[in-house]
């Protein structure tokens, strides 16, 4: 078979934008010569000129509007690297109807209109390829869609924050409050100066989506998950983790219960001997359970332009090498079933609890009642440090259904030696 | 575009085997949901007709003759789970010749003949899938060929043989011998009765060159690996390993050095805080680092019935998509060019070596004076336990060229003080 030509169109210069463009530049020709297919950059748009400059293109190859990419009929992959909802949504949209395929990193749209764009996509036999959304530079949605196609998938974990991430092993490893090492994060470019949509956990929540939808051939909407963020999380509680054998991680939890999937993303106590408690600093990976495959673990960078530019530049690839060989119609692999949700308090887990209360005796008594009364069994209790007439006491539950665990919380809160504002983390099963 | 229809035949129910039936029984509907594809098990065929009868297939389906399948007209893929180099390669060549596409698990065949074979698919336009050859149901040969497409690869190290990280685990969480550790292992089926294959470093040799082959685009005969087994590894290495930061693994180790390919099988000392520290019993891992991804993980089982099943039906579902949208030509990626390569006597990297010495004064002065003497510079030297008037002597090298360090490692051994057979390791750089 002849060496074939693919032209690609870019949309947004941005990070993961200028990575492509370096990348191709430097690798295009081993790329060209492993798939047999020419990657040709066509045209390249942004809305800031200056930015197109510092790219050294042709200046026939950068323009300003995207109309140049969507309607030019000599392209045939557009890489959509905008970000956000609008206009994103509508350039791909614009991008299928003129029979392009779609390559995008784009994680907020394929988590909220994935469905939606992927069934235009369909009907026009053309494929929307998001390697790119979740997990950087790793391998992940190729993946669940075609390595792990002929399991059952149970439960998918990830640590897929890397702001978060890094931050819990700075206040683990420099004994570092959340504030400072928020501050260190963004001092090494591994948070942004608002660092919200990481920190309140939203950012892990729209992975979720999207790697969920595909494990569990689910269709998903956003407000399905249970989402808490880390703000809660002190280093008193990493440090007293640490002691009774656990790392504190933000965790987007998947689960294919009997009663349907719950979805939460929260900080989580994970074991020390589990492979993702090594997952550290600005690091992502995905544990996923299958139930013939047993746990599988894809760990690496989970953002920056070189990593996801490399995914970028492995979808474009698959897409040249369909059209190379002029595979009939799509290959989208995912069907997205109707699903049952079960919400949080609803799922059964395991409760760290760290609170202050006077210290005199009894109140240890008092409140294990409170717990015992509620059917919630304690696993663990220490009582170590005081601070005048105050104790310092961590507990840890059994499993406990969630609504019985906040309910017997309550109650333990009205005792009057117990002071309020507990902090409350939840283990990993 | 209408649900198609792929069929399969079978060679050989072993395990490996039983588990694709097994699986395929299972998960056949919601295999053929997410492909648009039926995957119907045409023919199975093994030499013992009371394997065959166990699978509780239809008659119809079972045969002892591998020609039933080879030459059946409606068999459009092959999976080759006979092992071992012949028959097992004249039988994919014959399916080959017959227009059938081949899956197959076959490590020693794909790492010996594997270039051979993939140039008669390629020549007939047909693919030759191999995901369950290396790591089980890890997804690794995908992503190798996939998703790291667009990136240079200059290292992977890999954990890549379970029985070998069983017995190191053992040897470190129970303090056994090495002998104990391989007892416990075959007991629970880690380890074959003949473990030899592995413990010798062979079976980690031909995964490191199916896997050094795709990631460095090169073509790798065995004989330009060097390998080291783990029978010089005691209890006491593994033990001071970790009291100095390292866990002992058995890596294969394949890299891109500016001289050529440096492609080696030995136990190495690992830091623990890397990744691979964590992976343990009989998991595998490969860890790959390209220049713009950065460093990826690939984590699970490596071996067993139900993970390697897996992989198989995810190849047979990749072959079943590419027959099903009629793809034109095969989609083989992978080029093998002549590769230089660097000898181990080449190669820089550090030492550990324990030995015993006469316990007197002096004796240490003259070991670093011999190693001095040899440009051997040396990081750490720990002289803690004696035995009567013998001395245990452990040291750490600075990086050093293998020649040189062996020329010095002579030299020591020939002092008079100096006992012989000491245990040497390697440090993973």
């Amino acid at each position: 078979m002849d060496k074939g030509i693919v032209k690609i169109g870019l949309l947004g210069i941005g990070t993961i934008g200028s990575g492509v463009v370096t990348l191709l530049k430097k690798n295009g020709r081993a790329i060209s010569e492993k798939i047999d297919v020419d990657l040709v950059l066509e045209k390249v748009v942004d809305r800031d000129p200056a930015k197109l400059q510092s790219l050294g293109l042709p200046e026939e190859t950068i323009t300003t509007k995207a109309a140049d990419v969507l309607e030019d009929p000599e392209i045939d992959v557009v890489i959509e690297l905008i970000g956000g909802i609008e206009p994103a949504r509508s350039m791909i949209i614009a991008a299928l109807d003129n029979d392009k395929h779609v390559v995008t990193a784009n994680k907020d749209l394929i988590a909220s209109h994935g469905e939606e764009l992927l069934a235009i996509a369909r009907d026009k036999n053309l494929n929307i390829y998001y390697e790119a959304s979740v997990g950087g530079g790793i391998p992940l949605i190729r993946p669940l869609k075609q390595s792990l196609v002929a399991d059952r998938i149970h439960r998918l974990v990830g640590i897929v924050n890397g702001t978060t991430n890094y931050i819990f092993t700075r206040m683990d490893q420099d004994n570092l409050s959340l504030e400072d090492a928020l501050l260190e994060a963004q001092k090494r470019g591994f948070a942004e100066s608002d660092p919200s949509n990481d920190i309140e956990g939203r950012d892990a929540a729209y992975k979720l989506i999207i790697m969920s939808g595909l494990a569990f051939s689910s269709s998903i909407e956003p407000d399905q998950v249970h989402v808490e963020g880390i703000g809660g999380v002190t280093y008193e509680d990493i440090a007293y983790a640490r002691e009774i054998g656990y790392a504190v991680k933000l965790l987007a939890i998947g689960e294919k219960l009997p009663a349907g999937l719950a979805l939460r993303v929260h900080p989580a106590l994970v074991p020390l001997a589990h492979p993702l408690a090594a997952v550290l600093n600005e690091f992502n990976a995905i544990y996923i359970e299958g139930d013939a495959v047993g746990e599988v673990m894809l760990y690496g960078r989970g953002a920056g332009a070189m990593p996801t530019a490399t995914a970028v530049l492995a979808d474009v690839a698959e897409a040249a090498r369909s059209i190379h060989h002029q595979c009939v119609d799509t290959m989208i692999e995912g069907t997205f079933h109707k699903a049952s949700f079960v919400p949080i308090k609803d799922i059964r887990t395991r409760f760290y609890l760290r609170f202050l209360a006077d210290d005199r005796p009894g109140v240890l008594s008092a409140l294990a009642n409170a717990f015992g009364n509620e059917q919630v069994s304690l696993d663990m209790v220490i009582q170590k440090r005081s601070f005048g007439d105050t104790a310092e006491i961590v507990l840890v539950t059994h499993l406990v259904r969630e609504e019985a665990f906040q309910k017997a919380l309550e109650k333990v809160m009205a005792l009057p030696a117990i002071k309020p504002n507990p902090s409350m983390i939840r283990l990993l099963g």
